[in-house]
């Protein structure tokens, strides 16, 4: 489990866990984000989706899909098929009504995937701005 | 590589190259993606993303995010992490002016990735109807 004053890597998301109500981080996470060279190209609203869809309730989740283009061009030329594995997905979800918990996909994982190393630089930048992403959530404080 | 007349597994894509044009293989996948109860969440246009932030050409390829919800539920009950790799991702890409290809992500990676058996009966119930979709594309003749 990842507390609320770290950035936590696991079998394959980056996280943390920020004692901030959901639609505030929801909001700062998109900064976070472009501060860190990240647009955001797709948003689900999961609790939306489903209770559509399905009529069922789940706590707020929006997937944010983050894309650094620049990033996306130099794994695209290293691997014709990680579109597949495009946009850098970012989860932010309720944990309860005072913490929120934010987990990207952890871009290692486009080189264990696809077993491609010419994807290892792409990776790695990938990795370092979402983890300073992350890292900043925990620095700053509420604002909204 | 895939040929023109089967369906294709590789290390995490499930493909078909198909001999029609990128626009009506487009419209296709959609509708195939649907007969299997998939709906399209997100969509994003490679080519004028990276022309728009970049400047650069790429051929035309569009990134569908496909979601089957009863599926996203159970992924979801069974790993509450799992929106870092959801929707199944579907792209559809020009390879000459007669042929185009489309790859889903395998779903196994689900099980791979996360190292959660729990998510197998849904992976496995997910790559048949992805690969039950891209069948149909085989299948079909060209009609729009």
């Amino acid at each position: 489990m990842t507390g609320t004053s770290e950035v936590a890597s696991g079998t394959y998301a980056i996280a943390v866990t920020v004692p901030r109500p959901f639609g505030e981080l929801l909001a700062a996470t998109r900064d976070a984000l472009a501060a860190q060279g990240f647009g955001v190209l797709t948003e689900i609203d999961m609790q939306a989706t489903l209770k559509t869809k399905l009529g069922v309730d789940i706590a707020p989740q929006v997937i944010l899909g983050a894309c650094q283009p620049p990033l996306a061009h130099a794994a695209l030329q290293a691997e014709p098929s990680i579109g597949l594995l495009l946009p850098c997905n970012v989860v932010i979800r309720t944990v309860d009504s005072d913490h929120t918990r934010v987990e990207t996909i952890d871009p290692a994982i486009m080189v264990s995937v696809t077993g491609n190393p010419d994807l290892q630089a792409v990776a790695t930048e990938a990795r370092t701005r979402l983890t300073a992403a992350l890292h900043s959530l925990l620095q700053s404080p509420a604002t909204c």
